[in-house]
């Protein structure tokens, strides 16, 4: 998982340096277009990812606009997945969700490549690292070892206060499906109780939730509505639309959920 | 193939599914920029595809605007090939050209993940009976038997009336060149009559037909030709430039292909 | 490596007909987004990636204008790798980077798809010929021998004069760094002397030159600088910006760096 996009030749390289150390790897693309080093995004993609992945894959993940500074690059072992990339957030998710059992530092040298560039270290650290853990390298020969609480965290920021949750948008979908930063789990009541959605910034305030788009129900085609992604997060989208472009909403923007009180409030 | 764009984690996520099911799989992309849920478009380009693959291969095809509804979900054995995917007219060229051995819907759970979400078969039933199939399970097993005639069809719209032929633009290719429906095997006196091409909602005919691009015509550089594309299919392009984006030619606009008498009627 | 990109199926077809003739190969992308038919372009991005990948590898590129006329095809070992494309100068890095052991025309249709269009020899001639050294043909099968001084060659045209180097932009890259067409290797004195960087067309001179971008210093994040590519080229970037977009260079566009004598003549 890069932001380098197709058009260079930067992808390949990296999966040029894999097969040499590693010539039978399985190479998975997430993919390459995160937009131009924003780690949150990239942070909540991967979060929606790795669990579809068999048990001891490797994930190497460069979304790195501090190369070249004194950020540390980091690889770690968390639930049945390995973790590889600069020490910017990017792994915030994965602190959240699963047991971290161990992280290193990738100070030795010895699984980095020879020339070690100062702009590229997709090339010349992560993915050499990455493939030899996947060859079978043992984490503690990568580097030495960090604490769990040295390591840069973003705000994911999703707190609930009684009936309300604050949030941003995290992701436009390719579909135009404007997703939030609030979690399935979070929102138990999301489809016995009514909700109000509310984006101050493009003033709008949505009412209708459905558990999922019905192809069938053809009448309010053009109106969006509240439902819960597959990604496991709270979404808007309008059926046969792009909800983002039709409301104007961007990444970023404030999003605030409000759940009725037993008796409903709303009306 | 997929409509899913390649900004999200989405198709990683069928990667990470199929190899947690087949590990040893070869994956690969056919593309995933249908514009999205164009149907007729994906149906088309499966069509210039699958019979250079191996025999064996299963394709996984997720364009599925109908998804959460009563659409079925389908699986088939056509030709030397598997094909995985909605019951919604995808397969079309594919019925119409190969012997059909066997068609299943995909009803029995044990193939899907365990937990089926409502908006991304693709990851929950797609793909992981596509690994199954790929892996030697037998069709059978993956759900009961369907006739060949209650799928769904698009209508492929080409039929030959004496000297004439109507179809419709079908793809715009990377180059900007114009796909017709029209199979080069229907007009086999393409390039020893004169033929004349109509897109009446443009106000275009075009007389000139060429077998090929000829890279030593330096002359004619500018003038939109009609010739047999690569992929099978009567085509119309302009040497060196972009003839959809010249002519103003859009997906869907109608053709009308005219083939003269033994003795030219035009001119 | 094509210039096809990822909307329409022909990548994928390349794919089919490689994994028929060699089921066990590992497939990487280069790219497929080389601005249609810009060979220049292509060639550099191959000269950037080659060296990254494991000997043996077989490179099938495909930026192809030529097809369909007398142009030749050709595949040829130098270095450690295999090359295969169209004889029209993609390869002219290679030429002047590696010892070219052989090189031979792609004539002996045996290793061909067994029907040849005039308009896809990516997939009816170079992508079998591709596989079929993979699997181990030797290359004196694939055709008869040809020799090195009838290839076809771009002028690379980077020539030093004492303190002056002329070139051109020969790469936008997917963050807007503008890349020359002068290798770090042909400027030792890089870093240690000060320089000048002419675009003539756009107005612009420029005099900072960094070894790489630093992630700490914020205060010059607005200004152009010169740069160490880590492809091992030099470079114009903005931190955090888009050199290309703000100061409107455009591939192609003359370049002139001018190296200062012993005593700087700048200031």
């Amino acid at each position: 998982m890069t932001d380098f996009g197709s058009g260079d030749g930067d992808v390949g390289v990296l999966k040029g340096v894999a097969l040499g150390i590693v010539p039978q790897a399985q190479l998975v693309d997430i993919t390459h277009e995160i937009a131009p080093q924003r780690v949150a995004s990239a942070a909540w993609i991967l979060s929606t990812v790795y669990r579809y992945f068999p048990a001891g894959t490797v994930f190497v993940c460069v979304i790195d606009p501090g190369v070249g500074s004194t950020r540390r690059a980091i690889a770690l072992y968390a639930g049945d997945w390995y973790f590889v990339g600069p020490d910017n957030g990017l792994f915030s998710y994965i602190y959240a969700e699963q047991p971290v059992h161990s992280i290193v530092n990738l100070s030795n040298p010895a699984y980095h490549l020879t020339q070690v560039s100062s702009t590229f270290h997709g090339r010349d650290i992560f993915t050499p690292v990455g493939a030899h853990l996947a060859r079978g390298v043992p984490l503690e020969d990568i580097g030495e070892r960090l604490e769990p609480d040295s390591l840069i965290r973003l705000p994911l920021g999703i707190e609930r206060h009684e009936n309300r949750i604050e949030s941003s948008v995290v992701h436009i979908d390719h579909f135009g499906n404007i997703i939030t930063g609030i979690p399935l789990t979070l929102v138990p009541e999301l489809f016995s109780q009514p909700v109000q959605l509310h984006i101050p910034a493009r003033s709008i305030m949505l009412t209708e939730c459905r558990r999922f788009f019905s192809a069938t129900d053809e009448a309010n085609e053009a109106r969006p509505f509240i439902y819960g992604d597959s990604s496991g997060y709270i979404g808007v989208a309008i059926r046969n639309g792009n909800a983002a472009r039709t409301l104007g909403v961007a990444y970023g923007d404030t999003i605030t959920l409000v759940i009725a009180e037993r008796e409903s409030q709303f009306r």
